[in-house]
């Protein structure tokens, strides 16, 4: 326990003062760094890789599922993956020293309102080892310092990436100790991150909704955590047949693992009819099951081929992470906004009409990370939405909503020129 | 228990609902409640004079000391000054359905980051009455809807202005329940609301230490506080002596009861005795104590008529509220930067100098919410920023940082206007 303690004690006092010189780094240095770390990700393939295979046959042993595996699997290819998205956020511009706003005031001071990073971030995730790289970059972009937190079964794969990230920076100019990575696996330390309020400005939590919540539940400092993403399409009765086959269609099976997913399609009956076979055929092509409400059920049980479930009262709210949806037919607008108020994540909703005002009234009642006319939830992602790269993304309101790109790990000072000014 | 439980239970999901409807209400609307409660205010005075004469005298026999009874005292004075801040708010801009930023993608999708409401703001305060009517009209302002906690000491006052407010906002179009009152007066009530993370957004506690300090370690939802405010004001060695006397004067004697008043002064070894001398002589003439460290001492100790006190060491980082303040001389700007890390809480910090290489460094390395160069530290307000009424000074770097405004009250969606885009 006491060399728990001090492992972790030691490396945020490190990180605290190394904050304190990042905010004021140069661009230059900062992206010199980035390029280092893809260039070493690169020339340290063959041991990454060796590292990686030490995790990954331990796992195997361990009997991991495939799934786990493929996460916790690095090969050349994803190496250079990673190393491309190091460039890529090194490109990006510096959001560190904008100037968001100026006013002068009457009495000749002038106040600006400018960008500086939030301080010492905490990273706590669980097996993917890119989460490494991924973190500590954005992090380091936005000129914060992080302390890295990762799984045990991916330890040599962490370690090796952390070491390679640490000694790129370090040669570039970062300070000793903005990146830091703790060594000891015992779980307690993650419990002892989540109380250190006065070294860590932010936590952020990567893997299953059992540790998102254990971190909400248990941290003193603000977390920023991607929520689950229970996400609606509605389709309108003046949508247009087409976009609203192909939206829906896209946003389920395009990639349904993720949290920008279609999870439950809500039909105006007055276009159920028309819109229902349609796309239920499109969704028995690729073998998605439906959960149906007895109206859909009554529709579409005069097609064949199709995989049809009654929906059961669970399967609203329900984020499917696969090839499931659930479908209800609604008799309004009216019942759509009830149905996603009382059901939704917060995270991405869709609506799908020729009707802007309509459309005008979903986008301003819909209250969720992102709303969208007529176009897929998959869009919701901070290299979509031309962002750069992202954290994650988060439904909560406070702070930063929505995909957490550079600018979101970041704060502000407020900074006044004055000439000798008092108050009267 | 259950009787507390019900009115809380039953207001919040009031308030939940009421808030879905508040984030597309118009501006006049808005407005037209506040300058209703403005008007109410002056009709009503004599009803809540007697309301308020009630507490007042409950309080003067149960041996309230004085300072406290004149911060529960309504005046007809007071209720016109509150007047006027209501109408100062209604006649700021609306922060909500501002287009904070437009792109549009290469795939044709427009993405408009949106300004919206919070949602619910739950306050608890303590006894000053004029907290209900402030907090109340800045969350209706800014979209939001409130959940009031008032302390028992000013129940019947705050039951009087509640009342007040809700019925000039229904009047003018605000829903039900936008604004809500806790009558009851049971102490768990506050516990209570700060589980409350599914139906109330933000907690705001407004009041002294202790109360701010439970809020923050037992709120499972973000709360926003204004936090201490231990200022420091630095006298470099290139400082012009009158701006730097008067600077010095203004922040300590102002009004040295709030957050934003000067505690310890710094002074470079070059520019000591210079200046030490003039200033203690001007804070002699209103008789602030002068906790001096050893070298301030040796110097101090020549002139006569000074209130000299040999700083400990608890005096450094200390907020003082008081005509108290700590002297010490250093001997650099790093000196300064690193005592200032050590002891400052993140709220205001002021230098002044003539040499704009070290404003620059100052400016870069202090770490708090604003920070000067050649003003008092007494600046920090939203009003004297220009934002408009505050509802505190915040000193974390999540969400908002400094003055807290209508802006700060609020979050963003994105919304994405497409024509049938799916991702490719």
């Amino acid at each position: 326990m006491n060399a728990v303690n001090n492992e972790l004690q030691l490396k945020a006092e490190i990180a605290k003062d190394a904050a304190r010189f990042m905010a004021y780094l140069s661009s230059e240095i900062k992206n010199r760094a980035l390029e280092n770390i893809a260039v070493e990700l690169l020339n340290q393939s063959s041991n990454l890789l060796v590292a990686n295979k030490l995790d990954y046959s331990a796992a195997e042993e361990s009997g991991m599922n495939t799934a786990l595996l493929d996460r916790l699997l690095l090969t050349e290819e994803r190496l250079k993956s990673m190393a491309r998205d190091v460039k890529a956020v090194a490109s990006l511009p510096d959001p560190i020293g904008e100037i968001i706003e100026t006013r002068t005031l009457s009495n000749g001071l002038v106040i600006q309102k400018k960008r500086v990073p939030l301080g010492v971030i905490g990273a706590i995730y669980e097996s993917r080892p890119n989460v490494t790289v991924d973190i500590s970059t954005l992090c380091l972009k936005a000129g914060n310092t992080v302390i890295l937190r990762g799984g045990k079964e991916s330890i040599h794969s962490n370690r090796a990436l952390a070491n390679l990230v640490c000694e790129a920076a370090v040669k570039s100019g970062i300070p000793d100790g903005a990146v830091t990575f703790i060594e000891t696996l015992d779980r307690s330390i993650v419990n002892q991150m989540l109380k250190m309020g006065s070294h860590i400005d932010l936590i952020v939590p990567r893997g299953g909704a059992g540790l998102i919540k254990f971190v909400k539940e248990n941290a003193v400092m603000p977390v920023v955590a991607g929520g689950i993403g229970v996400c609606h399409t509605y389709v309108d009765k003046d949508a247009n047949l087409d976009k609203a086959v192909a939206i829906a269609f896209n946003a389920k099976v395009q990639r349904p693992t993720v949290c920008n997913a279609l999870d439950s399609l809500l039909v105006h009956k007055d276009i159920a009819d028309a819109y229902l076979p349609k796309i239920a055929t499109e969704f028995a092509r690729v073998g998605v099951e439906i959960h149906c409400d007895a109206i859909s059920l009554s529709i579409l049980n005069q097609l064949s081929g199709l995989k049809l479930v009654p929906a059961e009262d669970d399967d609203w709210g329900k984020e499917f992470l696969s090839l499931v949806i659930a479908i209800k037919v609604v008799a309004s607008l009216n019942e759509t906004l009830e149905h996603i108020s009382r059901y939704g994540s917060g995270h991405s909703e869709a609506i799908v009409t020729e009707d802007s005002d309509t459309a005008k009234r979903f986008l301003e009642e819909v209250d969720a990370a992102c709303v969208y006319v007529n176009a897929s939830t998959r869009f919701t992602d901070g290299s979509q939405f031309g962002l750069g790269a992202e954290l994650g993304i988060s439904t909560q309101k406070m702070h930063a909503r929505g995909p957490i790109g550079l600018k979101e790990i970041t704060s502000y000072k407020w900074i006044i020129f004055g000439n000798g000014q008092i108050r009267p």
